[in-house]
């Protein structure tokens, strides 16, 4: 199946600069709000922003016998899908990942991606890297920064995240930015716009970094 | 989408006893062989077995809006195919959950399983619980066991798994077997045959304490 990436920013020819890639069941999400709100504090800094939109695009996170790593061949032919989505890495200067937090780790969805494209033979392996210099990684948190950081899971996440994927792949530059109590349930808020339109803010703010 | 559970053991028509849950794309895989095991071992101890094969019952990891947890309704009507692998889980005792290590992770399969069938509403929330006793995790690692336990990848998913999932959905006898050097790429192995059966019989042996 094709996959569908979608191009915003005003210099269209111009080189790729920033890969969007983000999973969240519905497109009116507060993950789709922080997004927009990414995208567009990009395109005002003069980057070029793509959009992979994993839950609209066609993306099948499901690993199957094509995708299964050789491990003595890193030249092993993968499945179109996962072949088309790693070469297209190669137009990007940064990726920008968003999610929500499902289980102290990426949905299924992101997993899946993850799996299938970030894979043995594709941007590891045989001399292969990932061919970005950096990678962001919001992650959305129903629950409360306080709760949360007490059993550590945003340092098991970074972990994951920054040591165990992104510079096994070969970028050392790779952060987390946690956005908390994004639900409220654990911790009250005054208004849940303003508490969203923050962490819209806050997420937004990571991109200066990488203009 | 129907999913399909095949049943094993002498015992027909009394109480199923153990979940076998897994996840791999290859049906010959070490992963496959190390359920066939599992269920030997358990059926000739006199336990029911019933395994959910991820990858070949028609399951849909991709948690889509029906599946979306509503925090202030523990009574939210889910998808079909989730509500009824949730109940399914009340006719077992023990879940037993097979699945590659990826990325210090479980498959995409397999968090999909986790994402929409041990939700909000269907095993935890309203008074809800898992309805077993124990889960034993069995994690086929492809690399070497010292540099896998060096970066505490082991201590990780012990946490999640066990603390992060199985506490949380309120079983707290959850534990972790890694199964080691799979692949047999990071530590020479003399004999690959006889250490995938060492395997085996490793993962076998947890049956024991079900009985």
């Amino acid at each position: 199946m094709e996959t569908t990436i979608t191009t915003s920013g005003a210099q269209a020819g111009a080189r790729r600069k920033i890969l969007l890639i983000w999973a969240h069941p519905r497109s009116d999400s507060l993950t789709a709000r922080v997004v927009a709100g990414v995208s567009q504090a990009a395109t005002a800094q003069g980057l070029e922003v793509e959009e992979l939109d994993l839950y609209r695009s066609g993306f099948d996170p499901v690993l199957r016998e094509d995708d299964e790593p050789q491990w003595s061949n890193a030249e092993q032919v993968h499945s179109a899908q996962a072949t088309a989505l790693a070469r297209s890495l190669a137009d990007f200067e940064h990726i920008v990942v968003v999610f929500p937090v499902w289980w102290y780790a990426v949905p299924a969805m992101l997993k899946g991606y993850i799996d299938r494209v970030w894979n043995y033979g594709l941007v590891y392996g045989g001399g292969k890297r990932l061919p970005v210099s950096s990678i962001r990684w919001v992650a959305l948190v129903g629950g409360a920064q306080a709760k949360f950081e007490a059993h550590r899971w945003d340092a098991q996440m970074a972990m994951l995240l920054n040591e165990g994927i992104a510079a096994y792949c070969g970028v050392a530059d790779s952060s987390v930015t946690f956005l908390y109590n994004t639900i409220a349930f654990e911790e009250a808020t005054d208004d849940i716009a303003l508490h969203h339109a923050a962490l819209i803010r806050q997420a937004s703010a990571l991109v200066a970094g990488l203009a």
